[in-house]
């Protein structure tokens, strides 16, 4: 899937949290996405939530799996380890870097980087398992 | 601080997500939270989504800190490993409980085990490791 | 499997490593775990490694899935999260309490706290999920 | 700390273990490691065993610390996640690669990617934290 259908399908399925996100590229080896940030996604001092870093991380690696494998409605995250390093910078867009190391038949492994929009130093890293379900 | 210092403490602080949730007992070993289930939680069949597991388990452990240390706003995670195991019953609160293992001077570990309310199975387990800012 | 089985299990097919542990308890609920804390096993200071104390952890969540689904060597690791908590005391044995959350056809996910003998706070604290072969 | 400096520290502090490996590469931003996998490592079937490869991982990110603080025995281990991918190649060295995310005061986060020798399929990935004591 690319990223015009990943975007569609994101919407269909998930239409509560789609606006929050926005795909910037996706190549077989990288999907990078965006958190539109809104006032919901902030804590108190204007940084992003926590929940909200590991919705991303999660929406992102769920979509990286669905670039390679076509739409899966039914896979589900069954682990995540999350590291929250530095805070958000405020005011500024979140960026998540989602890898994929492992796309086996029952399971799929990948890292996620988030960094703030225009900065280096990594926000949180996220490691996440998803299962898939048996395919036909 | 007890059951209702806690509530008006979340309710200052954390005024977007307070409403999600509920406290149902303090001791010093055990702080059982229920969330308030709600539309916006939910997730494609009826189920509570991922993220909304993460803050249930954040908050809980978050809180179990206070009510032993008292109102430290500045407490912040650095680290979660939550593993996703069961599907949350449609229509049910999910209830959670959360154990200290550790409370040191820097970093506080704690254990979550969250259930849909009326059911035996755990739907999700998380740890959290929280870092304390030096007191005064 | 009972602990006579297990322990023989063990030392037939990790032979390595049997002579480390002790099991000292099986229950559909809870197995518990003895390391029989050697040189090998120590850093400087005369605290157990944090390597040994993975293995302790891997072992007894394995040998708790095998107590419930009978010998299957195939079973393997797929995550690991432990948090260090504390120094293990020198010169103890180390015990650890392990107990499985979930039993699935393909997955199992179990909790293993590991304390000092004759302590009472966690040194250390571990889930793991392991993935099952499919049985005949 | 360079290379030289980093393996007579290793052998220095942990003779139990320095002989299980050689570190291949230091630069500010990675630092790579070799198992010298030998006999004790194996499991049935002759591949390496969890442990063996969590302290792989575990030795690297410390050693990355080391090379940018100077050498600091006392930091620890305070919480570890791993994931089990694929299996390693039998009869083959393991190559670890370590980065350091955050290298804060008292705290450091690193990733290690650990592949068999000349293949390309990630082995094992982990996530540390190492708690760093408090510098004169």
């Amino acid at each position: 899937m690319d990223r015009a259908e990943l975007l569609a399908f994101l919407g269909r399925e998930f239409p509560q949290v789609a606006a929050d996100f926005d795909i910037t590229a996706v190549t077989p080896d990288l999907l990078t996405m965006r958190l539109l940030t809104a006032e919901r996604h902030l804590r108190p001092g204007g940084t992003v939530s926590g929940p909200t870093m590991f919705a991303l991380a999660d929406v992102a690696i769920y979509l990286a799996i669905l670039s390679r494998i076509g739409p899966v409605a039914l896979a589900v995250t069954t682990n995540c380890s999350i590291d929250f390093m530095r805070k958000p910078e405020a005011g500024r867009d979140l960026l998540a870097e989602a890898r994929l190391l492992k796309l086996g038949r029952q399971l799929a492994v990948g890292d996620v980087l988030i960094r703030s929009e225009g900065a280096e130093g990594v926000v949180a890293r996220a490691a996440l398992t998803y299962a898939i379900p048996p395919r036909g």
